[in-house]
């Protein structure tokens, strides 16, 4: 770990500068609005007026500052943005630093309900609803500030059913931002964005959703625009399985992982012509409770070996669940968001799965997986990956810190 | 009101018509998930597992019968999407009664969290989450109708501050579809349009966004991407002021309404360059609370002749709170929503307001506002009008008949 000797912007983040530079930027104003603006920064600390018999998810906060980022074995938020920025020519090792140094004290405080310093609507980020904001390393960046990369940075291998759009792959530095609010979210893109600016050009963006906060019973698995239940094999988080499938345990990386983000299109009108039957074997579950085609529950162990009355196996060979289904150190896990945009032209929807894993290896724990799936999914009739990307997630950091210490060094 | 005779789609619609199409749909899936489909289509009616201590927003409904339509009065939902179809040219005056008898049927059941008649992702339609279908009528439905058309439906006068895409503006046919879940609203949106696909084509679509559900107390005026707290002067649902400013009272738009939808975008990096004070100048209004800047509180009614020290107006002349107030009969109830998209090109925002409001006479109340903030509004330096519309907002149908009735007659 870094000294913790490294400076103004960090360790002198108290209400009292806090208050300092809003001084500053509310200059020339009465005095009932300058006293308003230290009210909107300060009701996270305060305890506001709200009724507790009112449920305010608003002002629940996911802590930044840890052995590992948050935003990986959170809970999945509502909405998720991901923003991939390409570092400019001008950025060398020292201004990357000053970038994540930078990031890093925005995320921090607006995670934890703060305005952002200069942040011009200091209103907006007064209910956190949980956010967090999560920095992935693209293979760019690592060159940049002459780290050693994870062979696996490198990239996937090209797949054949890829057909991928430079807007939604690669990229040097990936920012998830994700929150039960979408407000909450555009003011924490808007902030990081804006104080990236002179260091990265935003490169793509890509807005998905889950269920909001308070439909589904917490740990009900999420369902996809197909109507299917999506991530039932996942590991759990806070267990020995989670931690050994996505935490990295050596160098830079340790206490980080690595990240995958594929933006997947699902062609919901061929979608339509498939009966839920046909739907139902295309996945090897069924529609209504995401059970094996074998058992009556979401998380029976599938019996891959059963077979019909006239001897067909059950869960079909080309089933989704089948040809995913790896040895045993080829477990991800995975945290995708739904996407359903404005379409153009004749479509009358533009939707799909922003596919997200975390995984320690992608090259040994995602890529087997996925050149299964390439090869033989009878899903890739209605899918079609159209953009793809991997970054190294680094670990999280302490207070004073900031996101990239390990690979850049703390003194500087 | 219509007789009550018209028939098969609609008057039959308890659970064991339900029930026979969907055995048809699931023809050849095994027994359990049958069983499945009808748990989920039924959850809603039979009050589930979910515990009492936790909330599940999901399952609140707002009726969809009445003798106003749902959406207009409606405490906003979080998520809010708005189409506009085009009527094919082989859409005569019958097809239209049929396309929206059909999708009055769709929208009366998918809003109680039923699936639609041959939905095909009928998981998707239990968790309502609130949602509401609000159908709104353009010049060329009305036309097509043979109906009479109230004066200002013909659309708003051009306005010097407009640059209007025409992807964004007119449409014959709207769909104002709101939930607090966003995948309740692709859900809805998806069986509507596909139900309309034989009759109309998607003109336009916005997606937009207001506070999550629970992010904040009930009654809380909605911020913008601005920071500014939103809609203030609205009048309050249930009183007398919104009745006779929002209903018609003659014809066949009686219990209807006028609507609005003008997208609007914001120059959130222009607007980075203006500090508070000017900021609150350019509303009248406090950033902080909303208050008007010759009081404390938002609800505080403004001075408007009370000046500083050295004899300017507190309130500038230039202010959009005292441009936009009118004389008594010039009110209008705003139900906006944010949007941010994924931006083209370099920019790193594509921001702004989905301006939606309702009022009972738009060329009264309306247009002689928008006129004055035309010529003179402070907020015209960071804002453009890029889209607008409006449509005939017919009155809400009893059960068993239809959205429009009134404009085309009950019985066919």
């Amino acid at each position: 770990m870094p000294p913790r000797t490294e400076g103004a912007r960090s360790d002198r983040s108290g209400s009292t500068r806090r208050q300092f530079l809003l001084g500053g930027a509310v200059a020339g104003v009465g005095a009932v609005a300058a006293i308003g603006v230290d009210y909107a920064l300060n009701r996270q600390d305060a305890g506001t007026a709200a009724p507790a018999s009112t449920p305010m998810n608003g002002e629940e906060t996911v802590p930044f500052h840890g052995t590992h980022q948050a935003g990986i074995d959170t809970a999945a938020q509502a909405h998720g943005l991901f923003l991939a920025l390409d570092l400019l020519d001008t950025t060398d090792r020292d201004g990357l630093t000053r970038l994540l140094r930078i990031l890093t004290d925005d995320a921090a405080r607006l995670t934890q309900g703060k305005a952002a310093l200069a942040d011009s609507e200091p209103e907006l980020a007064a209910a956190p609803a949980r956010l967090t904001v999560t920095f992935g390393f693209g293979p760019g960046l690592v060159a940049r500030a002459a780290g050693s990369a994870p062979s696996w940075l490198a990239g996937l291998p090209a797949f054949s059913i890829d057909r991928l759009q430079p807007e939604f792959s690669d990229g040097d530095l990936l920012l998830q931002i994700a929150a039960d609010d979408p407000l909450t979210v555009a003011h924490a893109a808007r902030m990081l964005l804006k104080d990236a600016r002179s260091f990265a050009s935003l490169r793509w963006s890509q807005q998905g959703f889950r269920r909001a906060y308070g439909t589904e019973r917490p740990g009900t698995t999420m369902r996809n625009l197909f109507g299917q239940v999506d991530g039932t094999a996942n590991p759990e988080p806070g267990t020995t399985e989670f931690d050994s499938v996505v935490w990295v345990e050596d160098g830079w990386l340790a206490g980080g992982t690595g990240m995958v983000v594929r933006r997947t299109r699902m062609d919901l009108d061929k979608w339509d012509r498939l009966d839920r039957s046909g739907r139902e074997a295309s996945v090897g579950r069924t529609l209504a409770n995401g059970a094996p085609l074998t058992g009556t529950q979401e998380f029976d162990e599938p019996d891959f070996d059963a077979t019909t009355a006239v001897g067909f196996p059950v869960i079909p060979p080309f089933a989704h669940m089948r040809r995913a289904r790896g040895v045993d150190g080829e477990k991800i896990f995975r945290r995708a968001y739904n996407y359903d945009e404005r379409p153009a032209g004749a479509s009358v929807s533009e939707s799909g799965l922003i596919f997200v894993s975390f995984q320690a290896d992608i090259d040994r724990q995602f890529t087997p997986m996925q050149q299964r799936l390439a090869d033989l999914d009878l899903l890739n009739e209605w899918t079609t990956p159209i953009g793809s990307a991997v970054f190294a997630i680094p670990p999280g950091c302490r207070e004073g810190g900031f996101i990239g210490e390990t690979l850049l060094g703390g003194s500087s």
